[in-house]
C-alpha cells in the first residue's frame, strides 16, 4: 500500500486537540490541495473562510451546536458552495444566473465542497494534523452567515476542524463492501448485511464506552433519520437566493 | 512537499486511455479510500455501481451526454447518494424516514459523495491511473437509474472514468487563491480578481488550441449558468422520494 492509501485508510475524526497553533505554511498546502480538486464545469464552487479569532471561533462552536473541539482547536475552516462569482462571471457577460433556481445548484455546490473538503482532510492528514467535518454548521446557518459577512448566492455545507491531535481516536468500522459496492447493477438485498454490521457496531460501541452505550448503526440513522433535523437549511437558502425547484 | 499533497496538486483530467484494464486490487484499494472517507453522522451514504461490460458502458456514454472516454476507458464508477440503507435501518427501528422530505438529504448526499468520489480520485492517481469525473451523469438520470436498476432514496450524483492515461494532459490553472480563500469573513471584493483569471483562462485556451478558441473563465460559468442545464433531475429527485422542501 502506497503512502497516499495509507493516509487516506487512517483518516479517524479527532475530537481532542493541543493548543499549538496551525502554521500558515500548513494551511497553504491545505488550500493548494482544495484548489487542485476538480470542480463542475471548471466552475470552482468552492469557497473556504478560515477563523483563528478565538472571539468568533467561540461563537462559532456554540452555533454549531456546543462542539467543544471548534472553541479548542486553533482553525476552523467553513467551507462554502458558491455562486456569488459566477454571479459576478453573469454580470461580466450580460448574462442571468438562472442555475440557482435549480436543484442543481444545490447538487454541484454540495458535491463540489465535498470533493474540496476530502483533499483538505487528506492533506492535513498528510502533515500529521487532525481534523472533524462539522455537519453542524447547518444548524443555525444564518447566524453563521451574519457573523461571516457571507453573501447571497453562497451557503455553509460543512466545516472543519483543524489542529493538532491530543488523543488519537479509533478507527470506526464501516458498512461490509459488498453494501456500498455493485457490480453492473445495484444489489438491493442489503437487509442481511446491515443486520452484521449492527452487530459490529454494538459491539465497538460498547468497547470504547466500557459498556456503557451499545446503539448499533440502524438505531442511529433511523433516530436520526426520522425528524428533519438542521430545519433553518431551507428558509437560509431562500435567503441566500437559492429558489431551487 | 509530502507525496500525498503532490498526487493532489497535480490532479488533471484525462480524456484519452489505453486499453488497459484496472484490476482488482486497484479497484479495491480505490473503494477503500472510499469507504475510510468521513460521513455526516456516519450515514454511510455513498453507494459505488461499477460498470464494465462493453455494452452497457457504451449506453452509459450516450447518456452522460456522449462522452467517448466513458466507451474508451476500461471502467465506470457511478457514484450515487443512498438514503435506500437509511430506509431499511427506518424499518428494522420500526421508525419513518422523514430526512428525505428535506433539502437536508440533497445536500449531506451530494457532500458525502463528493468527500468519497475525492478519496477514489486520489487513490486512483496514487496508483498511476487517470480520471475524469463525469456530472453529465446527471443528464439523462431516469435511464441510468433503469439501467443499472437502482431504488428508490438512491440517486446518481456523478460518474468517474477510471483507466490508464493516454495522454498526459496540461493543468488547468485555477482561481487566484484570494479569490476562494478568506480570513475571519468573506472579502466581497472579486470583480478585479475574476477578470484576472479570465485573462490567464484565456491565454490557457489559446495556447492549448492553436489560437482556435480563446473562451475565458467568467464566459464560460455564464455560458452554463444562465439555463437549468440538467432539467430532468427535479422529476428524477421526484420519482426517487425526494420530496424535497
Amino acid at each position: 500500500m502506497n503512502d497516499v492509501l495509507k493516509v487516506m485508510t487512517n483518516h479517524r475524526s479527532i475530537r481532542s486537540y493541543t493548543n499549538e497553533p496551525v502554521n500558515d505554511e500548513q494551511l497553504n498546502a491545505i488550500m493548494d490541495a482544495v484548489q487542485a480538486a476538480p470542480t463542475s464545469i471548471n466552475g470552482q464552487h468552492v469557497t473556504v473562510i478560515c477563523v483563528k479569532d478565538p472571539v468568533k471561533k467561540k461563537k462559532i462552536a456554540e452555533l454549531v451546536g456546543n462542539q467543544a473541539w471548534v472553541d479548542q482547536a486553533p482553525v476552523f475552516l467553513l467551507f462554502c458552495a458558491d455562486f456569488y462569482r459566477a454571479k459576478i462571471a453573469a454580470e461580466l457577460n450580460g448574462e442571468e444566473l438562472v442555475i440557482t433556481d435549480s436543484v442543481e445548484s444545490i447538487i454541484v455546490g454540495a458535491s463540489d465542497v465535498g470533493i474540496a473538503m476530502s483533499n483538505a482532510i487528506t492533506a492535513a492528514e498528510s502533515m500529521g494534523l487532525g481534523i472533524v467535518p462539522i455537519g453542524g454548521a447547518r444548524r443555525n446557518p444564518q447566524e453563521l452567515i451574519e457573523l461571516l459577512d457571507i453573501p447571497e448566492y453562497v451557503f455553509p455545507v460543512a466545516g472543519l476542524v483543524v489542529g493538532h491531535p491530543a488523543d488519537p481516536s479509533a478507527l470506526k468500522p464501516r458498512l461490509p463492501r459488498e453494501a456500498v459496492y455493485h457490480h453492473e447493477a445495484y444489489n438491493r438485498d442489503l437487509r442481511g448485511l446491515i443486520e452484521k454490521y449492527d452487530k459490529q457496531m454494538a459491539d465497538y460501541m460498547r468497547e470504547r464506552t466500557g459498556g456503557q452505550e451499545s446503539r448499533n448503526w440502524s438505531q442511529t440513522v433511523s433516530s436520526f433519520y426520522k425528524q428533519i433535523y438542521y430545519p433553518k437549511v431551507r428558509p437560509m437558502l431562500d435567503k441566500q437566493g437559492f429558489d431551487y425547484k
